[in-house]
């Protein structure tokens, strides 16, 4: 008998009438599996319960907020087990503190320390299914903490991690990882597999299928995750270890993403220590810079580019335009209207002139390649926006990832 | 430094401008105390939370409902805390289970066993005011349980106990305990002090400030509780232990009950065991019975009457009208329009002819008594509910309590 942990996101389980839809996929699964099922807070809950705290204080304390957010999850739990117990099934319910998810002190965004998760045990060994509030768990100070965003999925990767589960399914609204988003490419293919490093790839690009947080858990403790659809029967994508075999496919996927802006510094006087003193300005403001761009310098000066999400960007304008007067630069320019397209794949690392045969087929359609950053299994292009959809087709053409083989 | 247990119901924090309202009454208090705030459910949270549960299912399981229950607590003290720390304070807010309010495993209706409230104890000592939410608490088998009715209340009380605070203050949405309804008696009177066997017999006799089961507790443990007004500042009642020189006043004050009805099966076998096959089946059906008068028996045959709350009235009558048949009474007379007239008051155990007193005052009135019961601090009649306000103002005012010397 195969231990699978589930996870259902908050759309999945909305309202009531979804959490019976949830309660009925679980029964199936319970027909021949023994079950951990990790939920989310029901639909806009967390949301809403933000929206609450502000009402009372501008800047709640991260303590009372873990306080306050945790009871969304602990509803759902309630609620699922409730339905399960309706369906006829042996079922019982678990806050992150029940399940023994033990955190550091890191209020709000909080770091799994430690899962002995004995009760799930016991409740699996009496042949019942534990259903357990996702996002939440018990710092070392005996205080309830949250685990930030996509934390959901995270307790269900950690779980399957400490219970040594034999797959965690997670439950979207997606049926899987496609070779490129199907809105754009009509012969996007779904894949049935793809290695850790390719989805964190992926995942930090904007295929947002799953948190890259979950994946670097996965890849860590070798837990396969499959990510499948709430809604369909069919199997969907296994994130898995890479196995012989897999290299010969070259490009796996390709992603895109919009919601990120661009911004350069113009001639920077190029000495030591200018970089730190940039990035400390932006990270002080609570930027995330996503892509880093910084070409040799010429007659002692440099440009600087990076991209982040389009947020932060006026945010982190002003604090440049600043920083660009106290360090002698030229001044600052910048541009929303940018989309990034990534190609992705493992295989990339033992063929070369990848990247050149991306950049041609950028060249042959007339799209500008504004910026370019490159992993070991990634290339990037940054490129003017309104040539997204056109530079992902034709990357998906190229490299012809319709048309996998073994994947 | 005073400590002083403050609790405030749903009502009184029902959405974040009261919880607000309801932290700067707490700052004032804090200024000089040392205090714990026990805080109900917002508004109609708990109401909302059990409809959720009923779409799932008719008959949740009790110890998943506590699961859900417990939540609307768990919102209100983050975010009383969050609004306590806004204002400056320091704060910090506790579920029943982080107070360590240990109850016994009876789900939905647990009883307190045992309050150690250790973390408590230490926010207070590091100049915290703690915020503990009410009607929750840890079964002996670390499940988180509720407290049924008025578990809010009984939290607050509890916790003054094994705190040994100084006094309970109870905020409701009346300002105190009137010597009658002033509703019905314009020239009622707001009471300085009751003792708590006066107030266990108000509050089941329908003065609904205070639940019987936490003014048990609070004359078990001799805790003093203050009954007062959320809204105003005056002082309101205090509910204590009996003192030297109270006994002058012989009526304390005068209570009615309108939600009630009556039922009496007619001649009723007077044989040993037909009481209790009588009784047997209401309780059967978890129809809580108040009154009960059975007279003596005339020619082998007796009447019983009791009162019911009237929800519960349709259902007693079905099965009363079987067992009538079963046991060869002679039928069910039954009628929703009465009320219960009381008086109250520990001086009328050193006094005779009160209830004579009583009796006359309604046949004065020409008010028809239907039904009587007394006990040791108090007398019942059940008349017919159109006399009920009469009745009232003729009790305020034969026994003169607008006019109570020294409370």
């Amino acid at each position: 008998m195969a231990l699978i942990v589930q996870k259902y996101g908050g759309s999945s389980v909305a309202d009531p009438v979804r959490i019976r839809n949830v309660a009925r996929r679980v029964a199936e699964g319970a027909a021949s599996h023994q079950l951990v099922v990790v939920v989310s807070a029901m639909g806009k809950t967390t949301d809403s319960l933000m929206s609450l705290a502000h009402q009372i204080t501008p800047a709640p304390d991260p303590r009372e907020l873990d306080m306050l957010l945790a009871t969304g999850e602990q509803v759902t739990i309630a609620l699922l087990a409730m339905a399960l117990q309706d369906g006829g099934l042996k079922a019982r319910s678990f806050t992150g503190s029940q399940a023994a998810i033990r955190t550091d002190c890191g209020h709000t965004k909080a770091r799994i320390t430690q899962i002995t998760a004995e009760r799930v045990r016991q409740a699996l060994d009496a042949g019942e299914v534990a259903v357990v509030a996702g996002f939440q768990g018990l710092s070392e100070a005996d205080e309830i903490t949250t685990l930030g965003r996509g934390g959901s999925d995270l307790t269900a990767v950690a779980l399957a991690a400490a219970l040594k589960a034999d797959v965690c399914e997670i439950y979207t609204d997606v049926d899987g990882v496609y070779t490129a988003d199907p809105n754009i490419v009509p012969d996007a293919r779904k894949l049935g597999r793809v290695v850790y490093d390719e989805m964190l790839e992926m995942a930090s690009l904007g295929a947002k299928v799953l948190q890259a947080r979950s994946v670097e858990f996965a890849k860590k403790y070798g837990v396969t995750v499959h990510v499948r659809s709430s809604f369909k029967p069919d199997p969907g994508t296994l994130v898995t270890k890479e196995e012989q075999g897999m290299e010969e496919v070259v490009v796996t996927g390709v992603t895109h993403d919009r919601s990120q802006a661009k911004i350069s510094i113009l001639r920077v006087p190029d000495r030591p220590g200018i970089a730190a003193q940039v990035f400390g300005a932006i990270a002080a403001k609570n930027v995330v810079v996503d892509m880093i761009v910084q070409n040799i310098s010429r007659d002692g000066y440099t440009d600087m580019s990076f991209t982040m999400p389009r947020g932060d960007h006026a945010r982190a304008v002003s604090t440049l335009e600043e920083i660009a007067r106290s360090i002698g630069a030229l001044g600052v320019v910048h541009d929303e209207r940018v989309a990034k397209v990534s190609i992705v794949g493992v295989g990339m690392r033992s063929h070369s002139g990848v990247a050149a045969k991306m950049f041609e087929a950028f060249a042959k359609e007339g799209i500008n390649i504004q910026m370019i950053s490159t992993s070991e299994i990634a290339v990037s292009c940054v490129i003017e926006d309104k040539y997204a959809e056109l530079a992902v087709r034709t990357l998906h053409d190229v490299f012809e990832v319709g048309k996998g083989v073994n994947r």
